[in-house]
């Protein structure tokens, strides 16, 4: 192999959507052009683009490119090397427009994350089938270069477990949370006015899209085929500023986490959920709209990563160093070894969760419901490592909070525990169960 | 640019130098073989070893490879792709290794910061001579893959600053002072006995070998020739308990830093030198032997990578990850662009650097000498931030330390305060002065 200093050919570049990343990515093939070409040993230039709406109040000038009106068309085009696709969304125009770019002989560069988890495994045969690379560094932990740093900077490992904040919008709801002591649907209400929030809140609320990002972090990281439908996955509507309350007191933090981890039998645990993480774990000072990631490999040990998760600029930052290695013709699998070489591996049941968990149930003020947790839990073995009780009834029906921790167990046996109390009619409210992630 | 999945043929490896990271580097070679494979495209073999003494108790066998006494003989090989460079030193050996590699048409890896350091600009201008590439991930902060991050995964970026914890026989020192209260020197002896430190162990703690990855680092980051002799060395040393206990009760940690940051005039300032981080700075939180880097570019914004910085397994991740680069073809100029396009950039002297200051000064306790540090001072519009003197007079000649820090002023200014108050002889001892960083 040899580096060739010779002149190349401009790389030509079709951006597909034209929003806040989009335009951040023009905005930097514009600003920082000759730096692009110094890296890329060539010219980067935009060559066309389309968007939804043409004429959208945009904060770069896109009127030296040529305007597709149709993505697809555009994908197809002869006079294009590499199209980045940032339209988002698993299918319809998005789909359409990866498997266009890949089938007409381009390089395919994404910030979707969707799409991916989705549709990753026949993206990536056709991929290879033609002889192109899918870059997807802007599709999880914006800035962070966390998929350069999985597939390549840390190839020599096997991955023993990969785990991250993945979601800004949660982790800037649960930091607001700590720091206000309001519930979660007033700072809700207050992101979306912000805009760190959407309109529609599910898609990051309720986990889905840490989970999209999970399921391509953990196949890049451990070679297996892209799995989303195995991930287990719950948001963070649920959790109170109480439990933000005694997470503190207990010396945790909570956080929305995705956690991909080999285990002994060789399967592999994908979940997404919100998880009290002890103070002194890297990720608990991670706030706000940051992410951060980290990896454990079989010989590199424990690496942290910490950046801005999302925004124009770390996201386009991404996205164009994608692009400097489609320039430079660094190539790489899309999940690190070929479609051939991804390894089945068994996929963990949540039920067979091994972990400590930190529960909070509201029960009555009577005699004997201590007797009652503490029948429950020893019946299914589950070892409690701290308990307490706090003050007398005040609320509704005389209620108290019954705050404990337990020692690792699994699942099952805590649903089980958890079910035999709600049987005794102990419980006035269902309990608030957080797993406790020792990392 | 296309994948190639057809058979190849295996990349040949060659090691030079088989202490700690040597034998760790055929470890992972040995190990994760079939990992390697897939993730190469191709089988990694080694073919060929040298050292000092071939009959070392070591904890690989070396016993499958062509054995050389000369590794320059073995670098000039025809049966050798790529030569791994572990032998260290700038000079000698290593030099005439790395040259012979490149010379003969091969890639190079190395885990040698001061070879880079001190001759990085003649071997990358060597290497681009011969269509071949230098890839140093295991030079700086071990396990980190931060050149990675900064050459490729960052490129997008014109970079602003990049600092970080870059030795860790200094930061395992700094942590154990800290955490037991006890001085440098008896520190340093245990780590001696503990084998975190070398029997002569001024390369790490005056600061050297974080000034060699500083200087490597700052290249990499912002495209300039590699200049050793520009970066301000300051060891450890000269810090003591006490000023330690003072750093906690101010809120800072004292960390040894490389620090390479752009100017406003388009200068750069390379350092290396104890600092007072605030305790919320994402580094202070990094202890003992672990390392840390923290990048700030144009568009990406605050990245922080934190992992071991030194250790087997550690560095030869990263030594193997350069492997599989080079396997796959995925090449970089060595300082992120070619020899020809790297910019001449004004190199800072430390009297211009601006920043603020903790001062520690023992004095007689005797009137008059606040008014002598107050006048000091501000005859050289040095603004005082916190002051306080502690106690009564106790240690030899009734001394009484007190402790200041300032606001943002030049190192010249600080200098000519502290100049003129040795001379009113206030001073019984010399003043302890740490620079602070608000990064």
């Amino acid at each position: 192999m040899s580096i060739e200093l010779s002149d190349k050919s401009p790389l030509r570049v079709a951006i597909a959507g034209l929003g806040t990343v989009g335009a951040g990515t023009v905005k930097i093939i514009q600003d920082n052009a000759a730096l692009l070409a110094a890296r890329c040993g060539r010219a980067v230039t935009i060559t066309a683009v389309s968007a939804r709406n043409r004429t959208s109040n945009r904060p770069v000038d896109i009127s030296p490119y040529r305007w597709f009106d149709n993505p697809v068309a555009m994908a197809a085009d002869p006079d294009v090397d590499v199209v980045i696709e940032l339209i988002g969304g698993s299918d319809g125009v998005a789909k359409a427009v990866a498997e266009t770019t890949l089938a007409s002989g381009k390089d395919f560069v994404t910030a979707n994350k969707a799409l991916l988890a989705i549709h990753g495994n026949s993206l990536s045969q056709l991929a290879e089938t033609h002889g192109r690379i899918i870059a997807y560094e802007a599709a999880v932990a914006g800035g962070i270069p966390v998929i350069k740093v999985l597939r390549e900077g840390l190839a020599a490992n096997n991955m023993l477990s990969v785990y991250g904040i993945l979601n800004g919008t949660c982790n800037y709801i649960l930091t607001q949370m700590r720091e206000t002591g309001r519930d979660f649907a007033d700072v809700l209400e207050e992101a979306q006015h912000l805009g760190y929030a959407e309109a529609d809140p599910s898609f990051d609320v309720d986990g889905i899209d840490a989970a999209h990002k999970l399921a391509v972090l953990a196949s890049a990281a451990f070679g297996f085929p892209v799995n989303f439908k195995a991930v287990h996955v719950e948001g963070i509507r649920r959790i109170s500023a109480v439990d933000i309350s005694f997470a503190n007191e207990l010396g945790y933090r909570i956080k929305l986490l995705g956690i991909a981890r080999l285990l002994d039998d060789g399967g592999i645990e994908q979940r997404v959920h919100p998880c009290m993480v002890p103070l002194d774990n890297p990720l608990a000072g991670v706030d706000n709209a940051f992410n951060a990631v980290h990896v454990v490999g079989d010989f590199c040990d424990k690496i942290t990563l910490v950046g801005r998760g999302a925004g124009a600029g770390p996201t386009a930052s991404a996205v164009v160093a994608d692009l400097v290695d489609v320039a430079r013709g660094r190539m790489t699998p899309t999940f690190t070894v070929p479609v051939a070489q991804l390894q089945q591996r068994p996929m963990v049941a949540m039920e067979q969760h091994r972990g400590a968990y930190y529960v909070r149930l509201t029960v009555a003020d009577e005699p004997g419901v201590i007797a009652d947790l503490g029948a429950a839990m020893r019946d299914q073995a589950v070892s409690i490592s701290q308990l307490s009780q706090h003050g007398r009834g005040t609320g509704a029906h005389n209620s108290v909070p019954i705050v404990f921790t337990t020692h690792e167990t699994t699942e099952a046996a805590m649903n089980r525990a958890l079910e035999a109390l709600r049987r005794l009619g102990s419980l006035l409210e269902p309990p608030s169960v957080i797993r406790i992630e020792r990392l």
